[in-house]
């Protein structure tokens, strides 16, 4: 039914005819079709206008030509409908005026019926999925549930989210309470995403890679874990715990169908953690997407032969910059899909 | 000499009656005594007043009990130096308000005579000597050439340092040309802290971790070796490259004494990256210091057994965080200090 399934293929392990590639944050501040969205809706009325998510979600399978398209919204969609405050203002990073700190704050958070609160979610997922028409895959995500417990305990961004780890360490039944309920709501969450149409789901732990790995196998991967049994037979889920390097061989051991990694570990050695049953998927460096075009060039190929031609997706380290031109994300897209596994 | 050179015998790969024990940042922002210093002078008066300087280097050692001082100061001293205004407000960050971006700004730095333009730092480094009076060793440090490039040309913190990046790959002659001169002045400054009587120096690449491998070796350790390698026949080198365990191996190979690690990396494999012959530094997790007392204690014995007794300097991973209770940071050296290995 899809014209382009190579994303799926390659995620299921078969061999395909060339590797597909996406990039993170692709539906971004980098697109000037994006900003003239943004400069007319806040971010709340863009992620819950079903016709501006899609219009968003596709504007880069359009203008950059990638194999996927991923739902324009954001994993903080999920603490607020649990029943926390959560601002999101451009330039400023996220706020959650009203932060757990203690067991009487988690009497404010409750797993929700995710069908009456993030409805707008899937109405945006099936909406997108028509006017896609079968050209590619659409991404569903959500955060992991201790990404989440980080922004629903510091109450904001941080560099340590030491305030979290303080209350994972200080309050344990609490936190692992918390990550709980988080859990049993991104289950629900990703199964409906699934149900509206999502054809692959991605798990982001975008502060995975801040713990120890005694403490991300503690207090990130058991919850990862649920999400991805729940989740398995009826989709193909990719990790992606962003600087968790060291525990690339138990996230594989979930069940998830990908692994995403960042550009800190080389290909070759994400593999030998990773074993051979998974599809990688990264991990240029978002940075090198600001050398010129004939460095992209050359760095693009690098990554394509240093990861082998299966198993892998292609795509950046992390979220593309606001910064980078548009020509220098379609220069790595580009040479993606023309490389030539003979040359 | 020295009463306690527990720290110098470890670097130098000897079998110690006990593991030696000091924080990163130990004088600092955690401890009432600094904050009163902090409340009547600016960063800069208290690091170049060699009597403020002496004070507040010295407050760890009597107050919290660690086996060596480090020289109260900041990697941007260098910057200044070399001739660029660097603005450091505590809360707000370091700022330099003319960053280096063109060929043309190159103009603006030089490579200073350190005696004339960091004196002050000398003259400290003598009046702490006296005052230790042989207590324990007291380590100098310097940032390594890429954390200074980081700051020289992005201006200010990032969580990317993507401008810095970029004017490694968009300007690498250029970048490559700066690099060499913030090393000629490093090892000079690091030459006169060794000869004005630092017992030991630490280099810190803050910022390595965010480099790929490939480019870790490109723009940072060629530096840094050029560095040990002008420092190793003087001193006993330490090398901490926050988040770069990928390149450990690389690093041992330098001649230098020791390698800081930090919490993301387990003891065992660190170890198995460095080899055998070299002192390994670190790594317990700074946010782990808000922990209740009885945790810190049990991970702390966690810790030094996954080291081992020998060739292990015990520290944090990182900077000691402003809001860790001073009993804490006691817990952590004074669990150190009173491990029993027969237990």
């Amino acid at each position: 039914m899809l014209k382009n399934d190579l994303l799926l293929r390659t995620l299921r392990g078969e061999q395909t005819e060339r590797t597909p590639v996406w990039m993170m944050r692709q539906a971004g501040r980098y697109l000037p079709e994006y900003i003239a969205i943004r400069n007319k809706y806040s971010f709340f009325e863009r992620c819950q206008t079903p016709e501006l998510a899609c219009e968003i979600t596709i504007q880069p399978v359009d203008i950059v030509g990638v194999d996927a398209a991923i739902l324009f919204s954001d994993i903080l969609v999920v603490p607020q409908a649990m029943g926390l405050e959560v601002q999101l203002i451009e330039s400023k990073g996220p706020v959650l005026p009203d932060p757990v700190k203690t067991a009487a704050d988690l009497n404010r958070v409750r797993v929700p019926d995710v069908n009456e609160t993030l409805g707008y979610v899937f109405d945006a997922i099936k909406l997108i999925k028509q006017e896609l028409n079968n050209r590619v895959p659409l991404i569903g995500f959500a955060g992991a549930p201790w990404t989440l417990l980080c922004y629903m305990v510091q109450g904001k961004g941080s560099k340590t989210f030491d305030e979290a780890k303080a209350f994972c360490y200080t309050q344990p039944a609490l936190a692992h309470q918390l990550l709980q309920m988080i859990t049993d709501t991104t289950i629900a969450y990703l199964k409906a995403q699934v149900a509206a149409g999502a054809d692959t789901v991605q798990l982001f732990d975008s502060w995975g890679g801040l713990l120890s790995k005694q403490d991300f196998e503690t207090i990130s991967l058991p919850y990862i874990k649920q999400i991805v049994n729940a989740l398995k037979d009826e989709t193909l889920v990719i990790i992606f715990a962003k600087g968790a390097w060291y525990s690339l061989q138990e996230m594989a051991a979930t069940g998830a169908a990908g692994l995403g990694i960042d550009w800190c570990i080389e290909p070759q050695m994400a593999r030998s953690f990773a074993g051979d049953n998974i599809t990688l998927q990264g991990n240029f460096d978002p940075a090198k997407l600001l050398s010129p075009v004939p460095v992209i060039e050359t760095e693009v190929k690098k990554m394509l032969k240093a990861f082998g031609n299966t198993k892998h997706v292609a795509n950046l380290g992390h979220g593309i910059l606001p910064n980078v031109p548009v020509a220098h994300a379609k220069a790595f897209v580009d040479t993606v899909k023309n490389y030539d596994w003979n040359d």
